[in-house]
This record gives C-alpha cells, structure tokens and sequence, in this order.
C-alpha cells in the first residue's frame, strides 16, 4: 500500500486502479478518489462484477484549478500506465484497431452530485476502432450506434456543440425515412447519421471530428474537470453546502454495453424501495439500452421484479421473469452492499450478453418516509443504533412529511395520471419556464413547474416551484430524483399530457390549461387535479414517532413554538413542543374587532385617551392569553410585549383613512396628518419595541395586567400555576429593562393582591440588538431570561434589512462573498460572536439564566447546531418546524459527542 | 482637623463653620462644601472680610434623598451650634426680639450651576424681630422693605406661592398711589405691602406666614435641598454634564446689607474682563440695593471703574468715584483671590454702611476670547503652565470663535442697540416663548429668543435659540451669563425695545416686527439689526494661535477634516487640518449639470447603459478630485466611495419625474415605476455602501479612474506624489473588501501604465457595522486602513435610526435612560467596545494599520477623548470643530498622563 500510494520517489500518486485484480482504493477514500471512485474500488474489493478501470485523484481537480485548466504533466504517464492494465484485465487496448478498449469518463465528487458534471462513454471510438466492434460483436447497428452516441457525447460534453443540432439531425433523418422509433434505424441508417454528425462537427468548429483517441481522452479529463464550476454543478453546490474546494475525481472504466441485443440490458436499482423504505428489491431497467436511457427517461422503463410490474399493471415483463439468473445474482450483490454500507444502496448496473456488471452504488437518495422506514428497520435489524439512526435523517427532509396531503374526501378532476416520483400534494399556477417560476415565486406566488423533462439546468425552478409535473421519465429520472432530494411533490412521466411551450399550454384528455391556472399535483398517488384540491394535515405516527422518541431522548435542548394562536398553540403541542418560546402580541391587534380600540389607542392625544382606548382592549387581550394558557396547561408560555412601531397599525390609503376617521369620529385630514407624522425613514429602527413602551408605559401596564389576570384565573380554573414568562423586546440597556420592569412587577403586585393570588412569573428580554449583547451582564442583572432575537441581530450586525436584501443579495451568492443566506442560517463568525458574548455575559452575572432563540433561525439545523454549541437552553420555532428542531437538536448534541472523542 | 472632622464619636460632621475665627473648610474640600461654601471658607483663611456662616454638606443632601426628604436627627444640634457661634461672632443672636441675627440660606454645588438653585434672603424676621432691625439701623424703611422681601422670597422658594402674586399687589398699590419707582414707596407704604402680602400668603395656604423663625429655617434649608431636583437644575446638569448624584451643600450666613441707604451697595465683579480677557477691574454695582437686584437686572447697574464708566458713555458715578476706600480694598482683594486661585475669579460683594463684605467668590465664566487671553497671558505672567493653559480651555467654547461675525461692509438697519452681553452675530425668526423655540429649532428653524428678562425656567430655549435679546438686564444679568456660557450671541438690556407677548409683537423706534419676522442680533456690539444681515468667516490669530500652537505640540493623534469640496478643503487647511479624512463622493453626484447623467446611469437596464452614463460623470469626478489633491498637496485625502442608496438620487415628486422623464427620453410611467421599485422599507440598512459597488462594480471603477488619474496628473504637475486613500463604504466581511479591492487594484494599475505615473494609495475601508468590529481581523487582511464612522456603527448598534429617534428620545432623556445622547457623545459601553474590539482585531493582523474616525462624533471633546484611549491615529471632523479637536486631542493626551501618574 505504501508503495502503491507513490508512483515513483517525489511524483505524487495522481491514480488509482481497480476491478483488474486488487483495487488500489477503498470505501474509505472519498475525499482523495470521489464517491463513484472509491465505491467501485470497494465493489471491487467484494468481489462484485465490476468492469476495469482506474480513478484521476480530487487533488488532480485541484491542481487543474490552480494551473487554471492545465492538466499536471506526471498525470499522462500514470494513465497510460493505468489504461495498460485495464486493457489486460480486457484483453483489448486502447486505440488497438483489432481489439480496441472502449472507456467511459465520469466524475465523481466526495457528495453525490447526481447528473451535476459531465460523463462521456464509448471513448475510444473513431472510424477505424468501430470497424473493429462491428467485427467483433458481430453487430454493426450496435457499432455505429455507439459510434454516433459518442459523437453526439462528446461533442455537446467536450466540444460545446449544443447536443439539439444532433437531435434535429436525428429527427429530419427519422421523418424523412418514416420511422417512429430508433430501433427502427438499421446499420446503414446510423453510417449515414454519423456523417451527418461529423459534418455538422466540422462546420460548427471549423475542424473535424478528433479521430485521435488518447486526444479524445485528454479532452474528456479536462472536460470532466471543467464541469466543476458549471454553473449548474456552482448553485447545486450552494443549495447542498459542498464547498467548492473538494473538487472532483474522473473515473474512467472499461465500457460494458447494456445496448448489445436483448440479452443486454441496463438498470439503475435501489436495495430498498427509496419511496417507502420498503426491504424489496426496486427499481427499473430497459433491455438494450444504454445507462442514460433510464435516467434520460427517453423510454419508459420495465420493473426489476414480478411484484412491482405486477402493481405498477404494467405489460412489459420484468427482470425477474426476463433473466432469472441476472435477476438472482443481483439480489446477492444487494445483500452484500447493505452489508457493506449499512444502508440502503442505489446502484447502476449493465448486462452485457447475460453477464451482470455493476457500475456503480452509492447511498441511495430517498424519502422522508422511506428515510425513517430504513432507518427504524434497521435498528431492528441490529445493522446500525439508534444514535446511527438519528443522525441518518437530513432534519429538513421532515418538514417534507409534515406538510398537508390531499383531503381524501375533497373532489378531485383527474386531468392525467403519471408516477408517484415525490410524495406530499402541491397547489399552484402552471409555468413552463424554470426562470419564471423563479421570479413568479420570489413576487409570492406558488407554482407547479410543468416540463416535458428536467434536466440540471432547471434545478433553480424545481427548487423554486411547490411541485413538479413532468411528460417524460421514470422514478429515476432525473425529476423524480432532484424532486425527492428537495422534498418537492412531483409527478413524472405523465405521458397523455402534451405540452405546447410556445403556445404556454398543456393539453390531457381534451382539458387544455393554460399558464397560470392552477392545478394540484399529488406526488403520493401520481394524479394531476385541476385547481385547487382541499388538503389535510399530515398523521406522524410508526417509524415517525419511534425515531423522534430516540432523538427527544438524545437531544439536551428543550424545543418551543413560536405561537400566537390557540390553533398554532395545539399544532404546536402535537408537534412536541414543550412550551411556548414566542407569543407575538401584535397579532392580536390587528384582529378586526379590537383594530378600531387599536387605532383609538394611538391616535389619542393624551395619556388619560389612550387610557381608556386601551381599558377596552384589556379583556380582549386578556381572554387572548386566557385561552393560550389554557392549552399549554404548566408548559411555560413567554409573551413579547408589542414590538412594531404604531403606524404599522394605522389605515395607509385615502379610501380606508376616510373609514377609520368616520368610525373614530375624527376627520380623515386631521388622521391623514397624523398617519404622516408617524411615518419613519427606518422603521426596523424605529419608534417600536420597549421604545414604544417607554413613552407609552400604560400599553405595557395592560399588556402586563391582560397577562397576569388571565394567569391568575387560568391558574386557579386548573389549580396549579401557569409558567408565564413576560419577554421585553428591542432591549438595548439595562435602564430600558429596569424602567419597565418596575412597571410590570407593580402590575403582577396589584393583580396578586386584587385577586388574592399567586402568580409564578418571570421577566426577561429579546436579545436582538448588539449592544444587548455587550451589556448582556448589566441587563442580565435584571433579565430572567433571554431569547435571541437572530432575525433582528442579523439585522443590525450587518446593517442589513432583510426586506431590501434581495435586490442584492443574488449578486453575493453569485459572487461567492455569502456562503449562505445569513437570514437561513446563523452567522457564526459575526452573528454567532455576538450571541456568544451575550451567553457568556449573561451567565457572568446570573448563572442561572435562561436562555433560547426564537425567529426562524431556531428551526434551521445549522442554526440548531450552532445553540448547542453555545449552549442555549431552548429553541423556539415554528410549530410545522417542531420535528425538524427536535431532530437537529439530538445531532446537534451527537455530533459535540463526536467532536469530543 | 482630624478633631473637627467629627462632631462627637459616633455622629457624622454634617456642619463646618468659617467667618468667626478660623475656618473649619478649604477650597481643596468642593465636594463636602459644594463650590460656594468652599471658597467662603477659603476667603475666611485668607483672611478678607466674610460674614460668619457655616456650611451644611452635601452628604447631607444625599441623606435627605435617600429619607425621602427627611433630614437626618443628629443635623439639628449641629446647626445650633453653628448658629450660636455666627451670633456670638456677629453680636447677635437668631430669634433675639432686640439684637437679632439675620442670615441667607444658599445652595451651592461642586460644579457652578449659576441661578439654578434656590436661595433665600433676610432669613431670621418676623412681625417682631423686624421691630429690633428698624430700631437698631435707624431705618424703618430699610427695615420694612427687607421683610416684605423675605415674605415674598420665602413665599415663593419655601411655600410654592408664586412671585407675580406678590408683584400684582405691589404693581396695584404703585398704580393707586401713583409711585413709579420702589424708591418711592415709604416705610408706612411697606407696612401695608407686608399686610397685604401676608394676608396673600393665608389665603393662598389657608394658614398664615411662618412666624417661628426656627420653622423658617429649616423650611429654607429643606427647600434648597429640594431644589436640586427641580426641572430646570436637571436639564443644567444634563447639558453640563453634571453627575445627579452630586448634590448641593446649604451656605448659611449672616446677612449684611447692600440697601441700607447710599453708603451701602451691591456687586458683581471679575478680576479680569470676562468679555476681552483683559487685566483690568471689570463689574457693576447698584447703590442702596441687595444683591438680587443686580443678577435680576432689575435696575440697570453702574461701572466700578471709571474707565469703564466712560467707555460706556453712563452718567451715573462708578464705584471707584463714590467709594474710593472700598474701591481700593476691592482692588487688593482681588490681588488676593488671583494669587490664591490662579484664575480669573467672578466675585460678589456688599458695602454696608461703607463697610466691604465678600459674600461669594468662584472661577469666572468668560468668552472663549476671553478664555483664550488670560490662559496665555497667566502663563506669560508665570501663574500657570502651558499644559495648564490649553486645560482650561473648554472645547466646545472655541466653537462660537469660529462662527462668523457680521460682515462690516454689509448694509444694517438697526432696529434697537443693547448691551453687548454675548459675543457673535446670529440670524433667526423671532420667538417670544422658549418651549415654542425649542419645538422651531427641532423643525430645523433658526430663532431668535426675544425676552424682557430670563429667567432660569428658560434654558432650555437660550439653549435651542441662535441667538437671544433681552430688554432689561446688564452683562451680568442672567441672559448675560448663561449665554456667554452657552456660547450664544447675546444683546441684554435693549432698554427701547418694548414687547408685548400676547400679541406676540416687538416695536422699536416706530418699527413693530412681529413673531416669525426674521432678525440679526450681534452680541458683539450689541446691535439688533432687521432681517439677514451678511456674515464674514472669523479670522484666527493672536492668543487663539499662541494655544492652538501649544496644543499641537501636546496631542498625539491627528486632525484631518470632512471636505467635499474645495472651499471646505481650503477652510480646513486654515483650521489646521493634517488631511482630509473624508470626501464624500455623492455630494458630487448631486451637482445640477451631472444629476441628468447619474440618473441615466440609474436607469439603464444593462451594464452598458450604465457604463455609457457612468463615462460621462467620469471627466467631472476626476476634475472634481484634482482640486482636491491640488489644494491639499501632499496631506492625505481620503475619498470614500458612492454610499447612499440610488434611489436618493431619483426625482420624487410627479412633475419633478415628468421633466426627468423627458429629460432623458423615457415615460414618466417608466421612470415612475423604476422609482418605486428602488424604494426601500429600511433604506439605512438597504442597497448602499459596498453592496451598490459589488452589485455595479462598472461604478466603483469610474470612482476609482476618476480619482487615479486626478492623482496621476497632479502628482506630475506638482513634481510629488498625491497621497490618496480609497475608502470603502459599509464593509460587514472580508470578502466584500477583497472583491472591491481586487477591482481598485486592476484600475491603479491600468492607470499607472496608461500615464506612465507611479501612484501613492492605500485603499481601505469604513468600519461602521457591528460585524466589521468583530471581523476586524480578517478584513484588516486586506484594508490598509480603518475609519470608524461611530454615526452608522451607533444606529446599528442600537438598532436606533438617528432620523427618528427624535420621538422617543425625549422621553428617554426625561427618564435617565440615556445620560446623553449616543450620536453625540459615543456610548462608551457599546459603541466604544465595538470600536475596541476593532481596534485590537485590526492591529492583531495588521500592526500598523491606520486607525480613524470619521463623522460626527469626531467633533466632540467626549468622543475625542475616547479615541486617544483606545490609540486612534487621527480623528476627521467638520472644518469648523477643527480647532476643538486639536484642542481636545491635546486635553485628552493630558488626561491620559494624569491617569497614569
């Protein structure tokens, strides 16, 4: 090994072999060979059928980069070296006009990057080396078949000839001789293509085809390479957070042909069923094909087993039934990958002339469901631990499962009926275009993007869209793939609709919809439903439950939910939470009934009008509380003190000013002026949170009064107290909390004695300001506790307003200056600095203090990760966010656990 | 001493004697005595003529808040003890119906508060011991006139019956008889008035006036405890920046009499000018008169000198005419005071009966001219040291120096002439009421305060208003002294001018301007002129330059200047700035003939468009830089980049975006909506600074072009490099820096071999977000300089937008939550550790990172000083605080080795 590991004294060792004898790579070696690469050198080691080949090393991808695209120059010697070998273990050579090798070219990254960089096959070929295929498979349609895919490949992959010029060629050639299909094509069809191909090459490029085979290899490494900072592979990357310095292997393997007659065939297969979790062998195949034809979803392809086809009522035979003893020796691969990986493989393999050859495995991408079904079963198994088990789910994959799926007694209009590829049930306007639905989402609109087929260039839209329809392809194409990773509903291969891009339509079964109406697409059952479909809310249960019990028991942060709602408060409650971290008052106010009080309140000129206009929200907001309480029984429930600034409350255009002045009794001039005059350039810095109660304090005297009474009430109903918790917001000193606190604790004193009570309360305060967090130990002195307001710190530690941050922010993505979002996920260098300074402080002066966040980071994993870096006591989240927090907060602990070991 | 400190074992010494013998104080004891029983004693040691009295502490008045007003038990026998020993010296005694001892019971703090505390006179008369006084002075009338006094002082401070009562029935009894002078009522008219003002007291309180003069006492004492919290004391000590915790001490000392005919008189004198500074007699007297009478400007006072009786044309006698002997013993007192405090004292006096008696003596407010000339004359004349001299100069005082004066050629029409009481020329409308000329000013109006007198209630608007008229009072009266204190130009006593408030009028000669009316008054020679009179720019020489040229050589950081223009560059450099530290570039933007291009700029829709726009602005940028480096030759002049959103360059209004419309061939429903869709919620927080530059990096390379090739052309004209600085706006990480930086570079480089020229720059950045303090590190990777602009990095790290926080920060103030407002002073705890952590991460990986401040805050003392502690290298303020930050550059460098030694 240690040998192997350098080619000669100095030269570093740039490739590693495998499948011909011993592999010089392992499972193990991700980061150095990609995962394609060290998971053949790991099939190989178990002796499973795997074509020859040899893996360019990732640090190649890095010295490519930093040569800005040369190649090194010890690297050739190791490839002729390596190719050498592969053509022994073949008993072909490379480029030899008898016996050629023929070679595939594919990438491989340390994460999947499925169908992100390029791949080219049937390397190898050039006029004079197809002869020799032709001879030596007897089959001169195949030969040239191959011939004329490679062209096409490598041409689009290597040349940048856009791949449509071949495809129209291909079309003319096929409407001009009458045929419908390709098989219909003969030998001589596909010579007469291949010069239709070579031609429009050379007029592209001004130079012929390369017949110059080790030429064709080098273009393809470089290529493969190259494919790294592709747009597409760029924002795949930024969606997944691979960072962009891992770079790439290239894989290059003796060619296996699936497309040899139709005792060959090819599949992409998973160990388990990657919808349902299923242990069942699954997955397609098509005979005489080539591996992209399956993912291309080009043709519909035929179940691997007899049980599959037989649900799916299909009529084409399946695997089991076509070829037993392929079928059988499959079914043992698969035992020994499960046994190997420890989980659920997705593989590709190729049968050439009867013979199994298995091209690749990889952990097999699925869903949610699937996810917690493999995970839990194979606790049982005794193949992984529960801890193993908690950390196996991807946390924000769970918000897939808690979303609404269709009501079952809504009415449906079936408008056609393709495969189930992603489950969950989406509701939105038809678009065409990726780039539009894009933009139709960013104005708010929720979409259902409807293709013919996906490739990666429409990534952005699939992301951006609620759900995906397409015309074309099977469970692994590549819609349904993406579409299962993203955790979007989506719809594959619904082949009766007919869609017309230029005319913006979609026509099924004499229906025709138009962009912008709206459809349903269930990804459960695979129906497509016009208009809107009534949903409900999903059951958590089995596999669910169990995994959840494991992580709640693993996690050392409490979770709470951020809700203003009695409804928000009981979803919450189901969901787990275990208390309330976050009670928005203002909600509360914007209630039709209580805006006109509302507006009374801040339109009055005096303290003794704004008095009274308050007295009558009082046992509006009390029984508001009252009922919150109620449902949270002892769980603690903290309530935020109003926090927007007024005018936010007040009527903003002519028509409605006129209204509220009628109904106030005021004139709509005299509401208009003072609608002006609370106007405020800034408003995120505004007249607004304690600033508001500290020129205000008798807002802050009913909000405390509506708290305690409802507390003292709900308490005495149910005879034991409620954990109420007042939180102050926008705290930036100690002399704003003090100010307001002695006005609270007043109140809780009158309400004690006036209701002969006991109140069990605290008084505490956002942090969501940096000097909070510096003076953290002054106010801390007086704050109970503390929630980290990130939304707001974010805010003011880059000076940066969430609401205006889109006009720029795609330009710093792009540009690489934000890794991520800070809106999506903590800061940790700035952000997080703060918030640790502020835990550090706070506990400086009062050990005991109790600390969370509240705001959306707190259902974000990374977020989730990073407070139990620093130790927060809770997170609050949405409830619908509930389960991911839970889960996150085990890995979280899980993977200090690991850190420390 | 250490005998005397404690009264008995056990008993705090709350009581310290001085007059009869040796004194039991010093002036080194300010904080126990507060400034005027401090120096009463130290007049008693130096052996001048002081009354006996005795000195309650200020331990006392922190008692007394902490009891809730109580005083505490063991204060009474101390007192008495004290009284004792006053009547013993003074052969009389308290309460005693044939020789009894009057005292004045006055308030005194550490820090001077002048007429903000309550005083009370003839302490000690009652219906009988009024009968003693009028026998044993021979004067019934003198006798009668102070008790009716007393009534009314008493009534007022003690028993909270207001003055204009007392007033009214003098005013009514005047009117009746027919008396135009108080000199013309006799003893028997005072009789009645003390009826009358009795029976007032009764009716008003429901009990009669206090005859125990016990009770009087002790009222007196309470009520100038108290007086330390009223409004008006609170907002002198906000201003001053005195602590709350302070508290006064009670000064309580037997009475002598100024009114007990015409060989008895009161004063106010200062040892030197406190106008010009020069060495010479400088005061006014009023004969037969208390000393009230003077401060009150009641009575227009005499000259003491004759010279100065001449040079103000007055006919009445001065002091040194009438009273030579006393003339002469004041003279030598004064000789005393100088040599003892090494300072220009400001001195209260009474001759009764020709007898001088020293009543108060303190360090002298003074204009900054003044200021400035006796703090270099002392230390020609060997008093003081330089170091000395350049500490006594407060800051914010050379402020006024710099204002301009009018211009002499300028035509004037004079309205009124007064006494020349404050220095300096201003313009503003008439106002009548000073709440109404806080609230103009807060509207952004410049005011004049027309008041027949002020009183202390009215600071708060002497302190808004530009300038202030009064037409009653001398150069001491109290609009006199606070606004030379102020540094506000004052006219005092314009005896021609009548006003009347509620018609809100002012007529003079015929002429009636009316509330609104614009004026200019010139304190200098106490003109009032109609309308805007022309102002001409100060010129700085003589004593100014003398310590100016001391401070320089004692600071160690730098003064550079914000200058975004050549005549501000040009003011700068006459004010001594080592640079410019920040010219901002948008200023530039908005010039008429260049706006039409910025907004084509604005509004193309491709980088072309805006690169063609952007070529037009750049021959003017460059022109614009040129003059800059041209006026500046080899200072450092840095130029920060485009900050402000765009969209503060677009026309707002529709017939304002009609014309633009036209102007540059769009719609105005095309550049309407461009318009709004640039509009931002939080534009502080929006698309500026470097996020414009990085989403249009076409801008930042104009800039940068502009600016190499001003500096190229320059440079060789002038044979030496142009020392340029390129500052980046808004930087939150590094990544920002680098991407602008990298663009910089390529532009210097293109420039350098486009002219052949060998660029001088630096580029770094603005530190004014939170998380560029804490980045600091790795930005300073890559900023050869930092300048905090503390205006930003306080709005975020508030969360506080400095443009709204007008409505609340009243109540704020109000409430002591801020001690003083953070965007004029920086906040320390916040802002300030911000700026150290900045300061210690930039130099961590940059040693000799140039450190500044640019903004606002670099113009305050405070602020200043701050700076040196945490080792900035310069600070850049407005051309005009130039001199007040070398001043206080060099104060803090002074404050800093005081600390250390």
């Amino acid at each position: 090994m240690s040998q192997a590991k350098k080619a000669s004294a100095g030269t570093p060792k740039w490739v590693y072999s495998f499948g011909a004898g011993a592999s010089e790579g392992s499972a193990a070696m991700k980061d150095l060979l990609g995962g394609k690469g060290a998971n053949l050198a790991e099939m190989a080691n178990l002796d499973l059928p795997v074509p020859p080949g040899f893996t360019i090393t990732t640090d190649v991808c890095a010295a490519y980069y930093k040569n800005s695209g040369g190649l090194p120059d010890e690297l050739r010697p190791q490839v002729d070296a390596a190719l050498q070998v592969v053509g022994e273990a073949t008993d072909r050579e490379f480029g030899n006009p008898e016996k050629p090798l023929l070679v595939s070219v594919r990438s491989g990254a340390r994460a999947s990057m499925p169908g992100m960089m390029d791949t080219v096959l049937n390397l190898g070929l050039n006029d004079e080396t197809v002869e020799a295929v032709a001879r030596q498979s007897g089959d001169k349609r195949f030969a040239y078949d191959s011939y004329r895919r490679f062209i096409q490949m490598y041409s689009d992959v290597v040349l940048g000839v856009g791949h449509h010029l071949f495809e129209d060629i291909l079309e003319n050639y096929r409407n001009l001789n009458g045929y419908s299909l390709d098989t219909d094509l003969s030998a001589g069809d596909w010579l007469e293509i291949i010069d239709a191909y070579k031609s429009c090459v050379e007029e592209e490029l001004g130079e012929p085809f390369p017949q110059d085979i080790h030429a064709q290899l080098w273009g393809a490494i470089a290529a493969v390479f190259g494919s790294w900072e592709t747009a597409r592979a760029k924002t795949y990357r930024r969606l997944h957070a691979i960072p962009d310095d891992w770079g790439t292997a290239v894989s290059i393997q003796a060619m296996v042909f699936g497309n040899m007659g139709d005792t060959s065939a090819t599949g992409v297969a998973f160990t388990r069923n990657p919808s349902t979790g299923a242990k069942e062998l699954y997955g397609e195949f098509l005979l005489n094909a080539q591996g992209e034809d399956v993912v291309a979803g080009i043709r519909t392809p035929q179940s691997l087993t007899e049980a599959a086809r037989l649900e799916a009522g299909d009529d084409k035979p399946s695997l089991e039934a076509v070829m037993p003893e392929v079928f059988a020796e499959l079914s043992e691969v698969y035992d020994k990958l499960e046994a190997r990986y420890h989980d659920m493989q997705d593989v590709e393999f190729t049968v050439e002339e009867g013979k199994l050859w298995m091209l690749q495995t990889r952990s097999g991408k699925r869903t949610v469901n699937a996810a917690l079904k493999i995970a839990v079963d194979m606790v049982g198994e005794g193949v992984i631990s529960k801890e193993e088990a908690v950390e196996r789910i991807d946390p924000n994959q769970l918000d897939t499962l808690l979303h609404p799926t269709l009501d079952p007694q809504a009415e449906r209009t079936i408008v056609a009926v393709g495969l189930p590829a992603s489950p969950g049930a989406a509701v939105g306007e038809i678009v065409f275009n990726p780039d539009e639905a894009e933009k139709l989402v960013a104005q708010g609109k929720s979409v259902i993007l409807v293709r013919i087929e996906t490739s990666p260039e429409d990534i952005h839209g699939m992301h951006a869209a609620a759900g995906i329809l397409t015309t074309r392809g099977g469970m692994t194409s590549h819609a349904a793939v993406v579409a299962r990773g993203m955790g979007r509903p989506c719809v594959s291969g619904a082949g009766t609709v007919h869609i017309d891009y230029d005319a913006q339509i979609m026509s099924s079964g004499g229906e025709t919809l138009k962009k912008g109406d709206v459809i349903t697409v269930d990804g459960t059952t695979g129906q497509v439903l016009k208009g809107e479909v009534a949903m409900v809310q999903p059951e958590l249960t089995g596999d669910f439950a169990t995994l959840m019990g494991w992580a709640d028991k693993l996690r050392r942060m409490k979770v709470r939910a951020n809700a203003d709602t009695p409804r928000d408060a009981a979803q919450a409650r189901e969901f787990g939470a275990e208390g309330i971290g976050l009670c928005r008052t203002e909600h509360m106010f914007f209630d039709h009934e209580r805006i006109l009080a509302v507006r009374e309140m801040i339109l009055a000129e005096s303290e003794e009008g704004r008095r009274a206009a308050l007295d009558k929200i009082l046992p509006m907001q009390r029984d508001d509380f009252a009922e919150l309480f109620e449902i949270m029984g002892a769980l603690p429930v903290t309530i935020r003190l109003l926090d927007p600034p007024l005018h936010e409350f007040l009527p903003q255009h002519d028509e409605e000013i006129a209204q509220v002045a009628q109904a106030l009794g005021t004139s709509a001039g005299k509401l208009k002026y003072r609608v002006g005059e609370l106007k405020e350039f800034n408003p995120m810095l505004g007249h607004r949170g304690c600033r508001l109660a500290i020129t205000y304090p008798e807002i802050t005297e009913m909000q405390a009064r509506a708290i305690f009474e409802a507390a003292a009430d709900v308490g005495a109903r149910a005879g034991k107290p409620v954990a109420v918790e007042v939180m102050i917001p926008l705290i930036a000193s100690r002399e704003e909390f003090e100010f307001l606190k002695t006005r609270i604790v007043a109140v809780a004193d009158a309400v004690q004695e006036e209701k002969a009570a006991r109140l069990t309360y605290q008084i505490g305060t956002m942090i969501e300001l940096p000097r909070a967090c510096l003076r953290a130990h002054e106010i801390a002195r007086e704050a109970e506790f503390f929630s980290f307001g990130t939304n707001d710190l974010t805010q003011t530690a880059y000076g940066l307003s969430r609401d205006d941050s889109a006009s720029f922010l795609g330009a710093y993505t792009a540009r690489g200056i934000f890794e991520v979002d800070p809106f999506v996920s903590i800061d940790r260098l700035g952000v997080g600095e703060l918030m640790e300074i502020g835990v550090r402080r706070g506990r400086e002066t009062r050990p005991d203090i109790k600390l969370g966040i509240c705001g959306e980071h707190a259902g974000d994993p990374g977020s989730i990760d990073f407070c139990e870096q620093v130790g927060l006591d809770y997170v609050s989240c949405s409830p619908f966010r509930l389960p991911v927090a839970r889960l996150a907060a085990a890995q979280a602990v899980l993977r200090r656990k690991q850190a420390k070991s």
